[in-house]
């Protein structure tokens, strides 16, 4: 076995058979939550390899800190606080912190944070971009500071940038539900405020239905009841497609849809947390996996730190599933 | 008026006649989420005491840092959003910026956290912790370095601590349902593990009712119907008490109580989000300010920095509403 070729965790976890997510807990020392022929296994792997914690060390030697920074645009997402774990499980077990800031869906908030990320010389950054302005991250670009971008794209060609696959998921599930005999679809979603997820997700109803709808609400003031006519909910062909989880929640427990287990699926949405499946056992989601791509910036973003990362790379697309 | 007098957030809301929310969302320059008539008079009650952004120009005069530490026992709740959200709120109206860590409910990961923050020299922590040693704080102490606890007491009598009224709130609730003729109560909680919170809510039950039994499970791996004989569903004197919003919102889901409206609540519980109000509109939850609680600690700890904080405040308790 070649000793210099970098492993990243989906390799040892494909080697070994388990999940990523086993992998990390392994590394991060959870073995309670594996089985001990997981963990013999995994050690067995890592030991034959080059996954060490070396980076940090090497790091620290150079005089430099060994916090990293992630910007979240809402940390009350769920979807945050799992991606946030995906980088913290990749990034101790190579002797670095992960610390968490909130920029709270605004701009000015998440300029300032980046100063005081900048200023404060933090060994790289992880960033879920508020902004789109695509001269967002030029100052760290410039100054060889590592940035990663995760969940959204700003569209500037140079950042790496990890994501999953909006577009194409969108276009698949929907075509499942062209297929049921639905041919129109009202999408309910946050401000679209030119959000690369949001925009991708939109392209993708309307590149397999020729009628769709758009209703933006803000989430923190959101009266359904207000909403009803617009909703359109007892048309049978009407699609409801909900971007933001805690919309399809209210949504799945407002309607009495659920009540009646033979009327057809009629609503579906992202989903971040299993509780839209408590509600609805038979209905099919869109799910990412945020502690997936949480890891997988984090391997992108030490393989920067320690100058190993091939330049050509610039996006990574973890796919979502649709069941 | 005494300019000299140093007012909190809750002072403030009080003499405007607000909630503490709206404050914080002024101070932070949100002000397209309030009337031009609120927004007017907390200028004016602002401008006229000694509410006023100081701190972090004192504390960076004195070249430290402008970095508050926070460490949540586990991001995954909602709780520890929503009182970070809280925290910051205060913080960045007075400079200082929230950084927030995650020791996801493991001491070993908690004493690393806490080392670093101690050793990269942060203004001061806030701390929710996992470890229940009394001692666990002791190095910041010894050093002067401001720490206030959140949610969850170590008993050391020593700490400035941030916690809601379980034990009262608890017996309060229970009181309610021992009317409403139940004779016994099951809680099902994660492993307590001398947690402060999970041992007042417990002797808030047994304070009440001479009938209880516990159930401890890990809620990442939780099997509803391997537990439906214990749980004594079908009891309708037995009361379902659930200390975690996810476990509550997972067997609202799963039974079929709410299908039928003529039975009255058997379920009740510790909620931190509106997602169990939106399944059961009628049911009576206890619900604790998370967001005060952080926003408390905030000025708290601020108080600390400035060290214009009275030494016998030990304790502060936000009441939880049941309602």
């Amino acid at each position: 076995m070649d000793k210099n070729k970098k492993l990243t965790i989906v390799d040892i976890a494909t080697k070994a058979g388990v999940s990523t997510a086993t992998v990390s807990r392994f590394l991060n020392g959870q073995l309670n939550q594996m089985s001990e022929k997981t963990a013999v296994k995994l050690q067995k792997i890592i030991e034959e390899t080059s996954y060490t914690r070396n980076v940090a060390a090497v790091q620290l030697a150079k005089q430099k800190s060994n916090l990293v920074a992630v910007i979240a645009s809402n940390i009350d997402e769920y979807f945050s606080s799992e991606y946030f774990k995906g980088i913290v499980s990749i990034l101790s077990a190579q002797g670095f912190i992960g610390v968490l800031f909130d920029s709270n869906s605004n701009t000015t908030t998440e300029s300032a944070l980046m100063a005081s990320v900048y200023n404060q010389k933090f060994a790289g950054m992880v960033l879920q971009p508020v902004s789109t302005d695509p001269h967002l991250i030029e100052k760290f670009t410039n100054d060889a500071v590592p940035v990663v971008l995760i969940d959204r794209d700003i569209g500037n060609g140079q950042s790496i940038t990890v994501t999953t696959n909006n577009f194409q998921v969108t276009k698949y599930a929907m075509e499942h539900f062209l297929n049921q005999g639905f041919n129109k679809v009202t999408i309910i979603t946050e401000p679209i405020n030119r959000i690369s997820t949001r925009v991708e997700r939109i392209a993708g109803v309307r590149s397999v239905f020729d009628h769709s709808q758009l209703i933006e609400v803000d989430s923190d003031h959101l009266n359904f009841s207000e909403l009803s006519d617009e909703l359109d909910i007892n048309n049978p062909k009407n699609l409801l497609f909900v971007l933001k989880e805690r919309l399809l929640i209210q949504l799945l427990a407002n309607t009495k849809l659920l009540n009646e287990p033979k009327i057809p699926q009629r609503i579906t949405g992202f989903i971040d947390t299993s509780m839209p499946k408590y509600l609805a056992p038979n209905y099919k989601f869109i799910q990412q996996s945020p502690f997936l791509m949480g890891a997988t910036a984090a391997e992108v973003l030490l393989a920067q730190i320690s100058a190993k990362q091939p330049e050509h790379i610039k996006q990574i697309v973890i796919p979502s599933k649709f069941e």
